[in-house]
């Protein structure tokens, strides 16, 4: 067997907490292993990272405020990067990355399809990863996966394509309470009309999956038109966590349809509210042949962000050295299961 | 734009007469280009290949039995192989391919996972393959895609997996005649056990799904276990090709298990026959998350196997040299669809 891959874990906010857990959790396999920790907040700072995510053995990895320190120091071979949604705020830590030989494995939303709302920095982030012969990638639930890739895998056996149509519903009810608030569950539509106006509310992603599937398929899209309504409760709905009374938000309705030659090509439309009825992934392709794809009650994202991040540790290092997308790597697969060892 | 993908096509039975079609659809796109065609039956050597798919106008692609002259005269990116469904028979013809520099995407069902029962060949070929620079590669609908690289796919998300189960049901009766006759449809029971005893009834390749699959995840199998059985039909089935009385064989149920530490692990299980009920596609994977995935009326074989191998000809350029099989590729989706571009 091979040695097992260094990975660093660049950011400790939620997310970075769950996949350090799927980390350690896949370290008995021996092929995975993390080496260091990074993050500014001076909580988390000289803690052992089993400690900050609530493990008792303590895995001897200190969180460290100093990046390049921990890069030098630990050499890994991948950067699991979960620091922000935007781009911009942060492409300097994907460069720092990539000098020091390590592929980069980002949460970053915009990264998962960067050439369009940022080319100039996409452009040296390519260039940082070429010199370095490393990749930098951006993925997730979604985007990354639910409503881009998937949909992508969904024409693989099309001899022609005309229109690829995707939806994801989601009920916020099971989710987390940041998730629930995020969609403005029990708000009212005055008040989601104000935050909608801010302009950072919203999914982040739906215009990158929307290019990255277009990219994959070959289209230039004439047109996009994008929009962002409340979901408004029909009834009463109580979560765990609030309740949302009949004419309130419920949650989000954010859709995204690319035009070609005038025609609605592609459309990719989310639901994310408490009480959803009929949560799935669905994909489906006007083709030929025809392909009517659903993943029934959907993908629950909470984990599969995670999954997501952690199964394309090992498919960086398979692809050709540079910025990379989704599409560029090997198809997506669960990497380093534990469960059935667990019944030896 | 770049040059097109300079393709020879290899075989020119049905499916390679089908991808050929494909092709020539395709050509519009300036993204592919047929520029040579063998075949060594002397019905179709020395005809144009437009005369022999039946459309009027002439490539200029004249039919030839010599492959290393044609091989050598046009110099082809890529060799779209369709002569045998096993390896043994025409490995030669790989490795041809390979050392005139073309990467070879194939039909054969035994190359989409060939380790296992052709080691020494799979061996030669990877050699082959990496001396020239080029890929090897083989796929189609089944094995290729529904019932192993898709499954790979669904697993992409989750952060653990304990078993993945694969059903494909086909309804025979869609398709063409002679899959309605290869999988038994109105023979008798004791017919069908007759054919079994040959040992080359059945599907081809289910095997190689399970071990695409185990090695796409990691497991190593602990023993495999296969059956094949008729599926009998409870009433009268009328295709448009043959009548199925009630308590003759409508077609076949062809299953594999593969275990691990005791437990069935990975389940693939083929129906194919007449009059099939709910045919489709579908995908459970007991994991985190759980993932319930269904492509409802499943995929129509007879242009999904057309699909893959054309779709695929991009995606052997993209990966690196050797021989490969569809988890080492990127993220299948379609290639140069036309359909919209017609819109215009």
């Amino acid at each position: 067997m091979p040695d097992p891959i260094r990975v660093v874990q660049y950011g400790l906010g939620p997310i970075g907490q769950s996949t350090v857990q799927t980390v350690l959790d896949k370290a008995a396999s021996e092929q995975i292993q993390l080496v260091g920790a990074i993050d500014i907040d001076p909580e988390k700072v000289g803690r052992d990272v089993a400690d900050l995510v609530g493990r008792d053995t303590p895995t001897g990895v200190t969180v460290r405020a100093d990046a390049d320190a921990v890069l030098a120091d630990t050499t890994p071979d991948v950067v699991l990067h979960t620091t922000t949604s935007f781009l911009d705020r942060m492409s300097d830590q994907l460069v720092q990355c990539a000098e020091a030989g390590a592929h980069v494995v980002s949460s970053t939303e915009e990264l998962s399809f960067p050439y369009d709302r940022h080319p100039a920095l996409a452009q040296q982030l390519d260039q940082a990863a070429k010199e370095n012969g490393v990749v930098i990638v951006g993925t997730g639930v979604n985007p990354g996966y639910a409503m881009d890739t998937l949909a992508l895998m969904a024409t693989g056996v099309c001899v022609d394509v005309s229109e690829v149509h995707v939806q994801r519903v989601v009920d916020a009810s099971e989710r987390r309470k940041p998730l629930q608030e995020k969609v403005g569950a029990g708000i009212t539509e005055a008040a989601f009309a104000e935050k909608k106006a801010t302009g950072t509310f919203g999914h982040i992603g739906l215009r990158e999956s929307l290019l990255l599937l277009a990219d994959g398929l070959g289209w230039a899209l004439d047109d996009i038109e994008e929009t962002l309504q409340p979901m408004v409760a029909e009834r009463v709905v109580e979560t765990p966590f609030l309740t949302v009374q009949a004419g309130e938000v419920a949650g989000i309705h954010h859709a995204i349809t690319g035009y070609k030659t005038g025609e609605p090509a592609l459309t990719l439309d989310l639901k994310m509210y408490v009480g959803a009825d009929d949560p799935r992934d669905a994909v489906q392709v006007e083709g030929d042949p025809p392909i009517d794809l659903v993943i029934k009650n959907g993908i629950f994202g909470d984990t599969a962000t995670v999954g997501a991040l952690v199964n394309t540790v090992p498919l960086a290092l398979e692809a050709k050295p540079g910025l990379r997308t989704m599409k560029d790597l090997p198809v997506p697969r669960a990497f380093a299961t534990s469960a059935l060892a667990a019944h030896a």
